[in-house]
This record gives C-alpha cells, sequence and structure tokens, in this order.
C-alpha cells in the first residue's frame, strides 16, 4: 500500500502487435507483467486486448462519436501513464492490427499524447528492428516520447531456445533485458512529470 | 483491339489505402482509371476493394487455407502485372487498412514478387509523402519494384481546390502529373518484362 | 545576472548541416540567435561552425587521441545542455557534414547521451522534412530526446520571400514558429532535468 | 574474350563508406572483386576511392565547375553501368564520406539516374541494415534501382570469424551470398537494359 507520500503508482498500458494467440509478443508482455508484479515497486502493467477494433474508417464516426468498441479502448488510453508496446515486425514495418490501434487512439483528441513509451520485439535476425523505427517515426506525431536505452530487440530463433511451446520467455538474459527497458520506462516517465 | 502482333495490355490493380468513402485517394484512383481508359493504350486499371479483409490474423489461416475473402485478394494480386497504390498518410506511415492488405498478399507464396508499382497521395503540406517512403521500405522485403520518378505528392489544401464536393480530382495540372505517373509505371513494366 | 536561486541558464548549440555560406540553414540560426537574446530568457545559444572537422575516419585516432580539430568539438558539445539542428535535405536525408558532426561526437564517450534537441529546416516543397525523421533515427542511437512538437519545416521557396538575399529570415510567421520551437526546447530540457 | 554479339561487358563500380584502412567493407569489396573475376562472366568491378573528395560546399562550384577531385569521380560515375555500395552503418544511417560521395554525384547532371545498384554491410546483429534502409530511400531521389533480393546483412562478430586480420573476408558461406548478390545485380542491369 502506498504512503500518502508515495508517489501515484505509474499505470503501463501494453499493447501487442500480434492477434495470433501464440504469438511471441504475447509472451513478451506476459513476462513483462510478470516482472513487474515480482520485481518492480510503483508500477503496474496492464495489457489491452485490440482484435476487436473495427478497421479503421472515419465514415464510422457518426454524430462526432467512435465507434462502441474504440470509446472504451481511448478511454484507457487517456488514463494510462505510459505504454509498452510489443511490436512484431511484418513486411520491414508495423503489423496492421496495431497500426490500427494506434490510428484510433490518435483521432482528435489525440490521447497519446506527451506520454512515456517503449516498444520491444522479436523476430529473425534483427529480432523485429524495423517496426521499431517505424513506430518511432509515427510517436513524432502523436507526441510520445520513446526511451531510447536500452533497445530490445530478440533474436527468436537463436540458439538457445529463448521461448517454450506456449510462447513463455524463458530466456534469463532476456528477462534482464526487458526488466531493464521496464526500469528504464518507469524512470523516464517520472523524469517527464517532474519528479525523480 | 490488340494485333496479335502487340504486346499484352498491362494489368494494373489500383489500391486505396483509406476506407472512407470520399476518400481524395479514391477520386485519385477514379481519376487515374479515367486518364488510361482515355489516353493510355496498352494497359487498363482495376480498382480492388479491401475493405472486406479480415484483420491480419495468422490463425486463421486453416488447414492452409486463408480465409475466404482473403483468398479472391491474393488470386487479383498474383494476375496483377503491377500495382498503383494511393496511400494517403497517417502517423507518419501507411494507413492500417492498407498494411493489412499488403501483409496478407504477402503470405507465402508473396503475391507481390518480383512486379513494379508505383505510390501516390494527397493531403497537407507533404502531401502525404512519408506514407510513401514507408511503403517503398515494405517493397523491399515484398520485392515490388517501385518507380522512382515522377513522384506525385498533391497537397490537397493549397488553393486552388483540388478535389470537388464528390472527391473527384478536378485541378488539370495534378491530372497531367497522374498521367506522368501512369505512364511511368507502363514504361517500367515493360521495362521489367524485357520488352520496351 | 543570475540570483543564486535561479536556474542555471540553458546552454543551446546549434549546428548548421549546410557548409554553405549563404545557406538558408545559416539564416535560420541567426534569427534563432537573435530571438532568444531578444525574448526568451534562461537560455543562450552558440553556433559552432564544423567546417573543419576532417572527415570521419577511425584510423585518425592515434594513441586515443581524437584529431586537433575534434576534440574541441566534443568538448563544447560535452558542455551543451541541448542541440539546435538546422539540417538541411540532401537527396532525403541530412547532409555528409552533418552526418560526419555526429559521428565524430558519438565516438566513444559518445558526448550528446542523454541530451534534447531540436531540428529545424527550410527548402522546396516539404521543407527539408525527411532530413528530420533521419536524424531522429539517429538520435535513438545518440541518446538523443528530440522535441516532438512543435515541428518546423519552412517552404523556402513559397511566396511571401522567407528569407532576404543575404539569406536572413525576414517572415515573421516563420519567426513566430521558430520562437515556439526554441521555448519547447527550453521547456523539455528543464523537465528533463527534473525542475520545471 | 568478348565475341562480336556477345553483350557489352557490365560495368560495376564499387564504393566503400568507410575510409578506414582495415574496415571490413573494403574486404567485402575485395572479395566481391575476387568473385566476378573468378566465376562471373561479363561483368567487372572496379573500386573506387572516395576519400579525396572535399566536404560538399557547393561555395566550392565556382564558374559551374566541380572541385578538381570531384570530376573525375563525378566522370567515373557516369561511366558505369551500376553500383555496389558496402555501406557501414553508423548511428543507425550511413557513413558520411559515404553521403558526400553521394551528394556530390547528385549535382545536376545527377549521374546516378536510371542505374541499377546493390547495397551490403556488416556489423553487429543487423549486419547494418539501418544504413541499407536509409541508403534506399536516397536511391528514389538519385533514380537509383536497387535490386531487392537477395539482401545481404553480414554478422560480423558471430563465430565462426568472418574476416581475418587483414579484413580479407574469409567466410565461404558470406562468399556464397556476396555471390548471389553480385548475379542479381548482373541480372537487374540487363533487365533494366531491355534485354535478358
Amino acid at each position: 500500500m502506498e504512503s500518502p507520500s508515495s508517489p501515484k503508482p505509474i499505470k503501463v498500458t501494453a499493447i501487442c502487435g500480434s492477434l495470433r494467440k501464440a504469438s511471441f509478443h504475447h509472451g513478451l508482455i506476459r513476462s513483462a507483467i510478470d516482472i513487474t508484479n515480482n520485481s518492480i515497486n510503483g508500477m503496474s502493467i496492464e495489457h489491452i486486448d485490440i482484435s476487436s477494433l473495427p478497421m479503421l474508417n472515419t465514415d464510422l464516426e457518426v454524430d462526432d462519436k467512435f465507434p462502441p468498441e474504440v470509446e472504451p479502448f481511448r478511454q484507457k488510453i487517456l488514463q494510462s501513464d505510459c505504454f509498452l508496446f510489443a511490436s512484431p515486425e511484418y513486411n520491414y514495418t508495423v503489423t496492421a492490427p496495431l497500426k490500427n490501434a494506434i490510428d484510433w487512439a490518435s483521432r482528435l483528441p489525440n490521447v497519446w499524447a506527451d506520454k512515456a513509451a517503449a516498444v520491444i520485439s522479436a523476430g529473425g535476425s534483427f529480432g523485429g528492428g524495423l517496426s521499431q523505427y517505424s513506430l518511432r517515426q509515427s510517436g513524432v506525431y502523436l507526441d510520445l516520447h520513446f526511451i531510447n536505452k536500452p533497445e530490445f530487440f530478440l533474436d527468436a530463433f537463436e540458439d538457445p531456445p529463448k521461448f517454450d511451446d506456449d510462447g513463455n520467455l524463458v530466456d534469463e538474459d532476456a528477462k534482464e533485458k526487458l526488466k531493464a527497458v521496464l526500469l528504464a520506462l518507469k524512470a523516464f516517465t517520472l523524469r517527464l512529470r517532474g519528479r525523480r
């Protein structure tokens, strides 16, 4: 329990760019939640499902209202302090579902604005890195403040195995790196709030 | 009518990154079709609707089959000689619906492979240009051969008006530039075929 | 004069990506210096000339020493609180002289690390914007924290004239926008310092 | 010896983005020259040194003349059929010396125009890949036609060793991949010429 003088805990919303159940990126988010629960004070992570959002089409905005699935998503983004994107790389950039979620929440008023963010990925060789730089470029327009360091790219196919058959992250070195990302996200979020 | 010795006419498939009915990008494609019908021999353009494609999720591929809406889309891409992308810029990159179409057609076997392409856009100030470079980067993985010149960015909000109230392109200068893109796409497609 | 309780003034180092004497980008920096001197408290800008840096070649680093022209440049970067890049776009990315300066200061220890930055440009149509996104991508590795807003792209060739014959910025609207960038850079630098 | 009916051999100019004598990228070019001499007919590669080019400054263009070191470089580019760029990644993009060479040859008339190109790199983890996408983006403006496949990124620090102490490529698998790049460059150059 927080004492009255404790800073308000940081609310992280985690978003997975893959809709596939066994996606490594869901595994990365589960691992990030475990790590945070077990070893990072003053921060909590909630995964938000983006699979029910309709494909972006502004004709669906009627009478200045967003579609019913979109409104609660936007509220959740608005109430978050910062974001953890688990962003697979498809064809050298972000996935369609992730782009879709980004675009819905960017409709005015842009609910991403002026918040901290981190991005992680797993994949072949470069570990999905190209999706990260594409997302960072969108972040300029969205007014997201991404942490620079550490960057997290996981070569998912290199030995030893990084994930078990259920898509859970099992590599201890990768978990340590993921924890370092989470700590950097926490520190940057606090720094941007104006207290350290 | 083609004489027996004429080269086979070039089949262009046009894809619009916006699902909005009144989108300028639908207007650009309608204009491209008009221009081609009226003044470019040996080429035809067909617009393919991407609004019914489900959001990419490889769990939807069951028994090595694509979902029912995806299969005919992939067939159309496979049978095309080249592509015209009308690609609005959302948050400094391509839209989710366009990315979704790209990703479905890239599933193995990648049906974009080794074909020519052009990209056009309209928007504020830079006319949607950032979506174009993002799409070109995906094109490396997709093995699309984009024409370099001319590039087509239309500042849609500058005077005189570029589109009428129904989203039809009405600016003659823009139409000339669009025709130049189409001629370059035709020439590059033929050049890659090995005859000029 | 600062009272003992005033925050230390912010030292901005401005870097021009063009070596051309009459470059608009030198004009943008002169204007930024004027604006800061005349209307922004607690901040000063110094332009650092990068024309005498040798072309990057790590063979020039002998006995763990940088070449004589490089060392004072690195010291100036190290002692800066933040940076203003005036970055023309050549061939859709930053210029060679700017990249050269960036690379020398990134040699270990990287003296750019963990500082705030802003980037401005002038040019045709998109006003040099593509150089900005390329520089921001380098900034991830350099660990620079770029402000997101406002972005400053100046179409230098649009009427009314933006620069006089000596390359001085004369457009009042552009000066206001430049001032907004400088104020945002100041605010972000202070925010990252942990006081507001 | 070419018979009278043979197609004219393809002249490739190779450009190294690093000025460092022992650079892996010089090693890649030496290996590409060996491979071509020994096993690819109808193509020759010449490495052109870019270290003596002055830093780009258009004030050095006097009386419509390029500086003395620039003119022969531009002539060599003009006379080439296609290009092989060995492009190290510094700070997530191309090096200053490479950008400098690109910019000099792009001054009007742009001598890169309408030619084929390939890019290769070596480095940590992603093997310098980010420099390649930056170079490809410049290629749109330069009107270079890059091959899409195969891409060549060499993780230079992975076991077994890829280079010997003199910076020569010694890994047979990497040599095979490099040969595949060269064959693809040859094929694409011929295809763009209009014969196959």
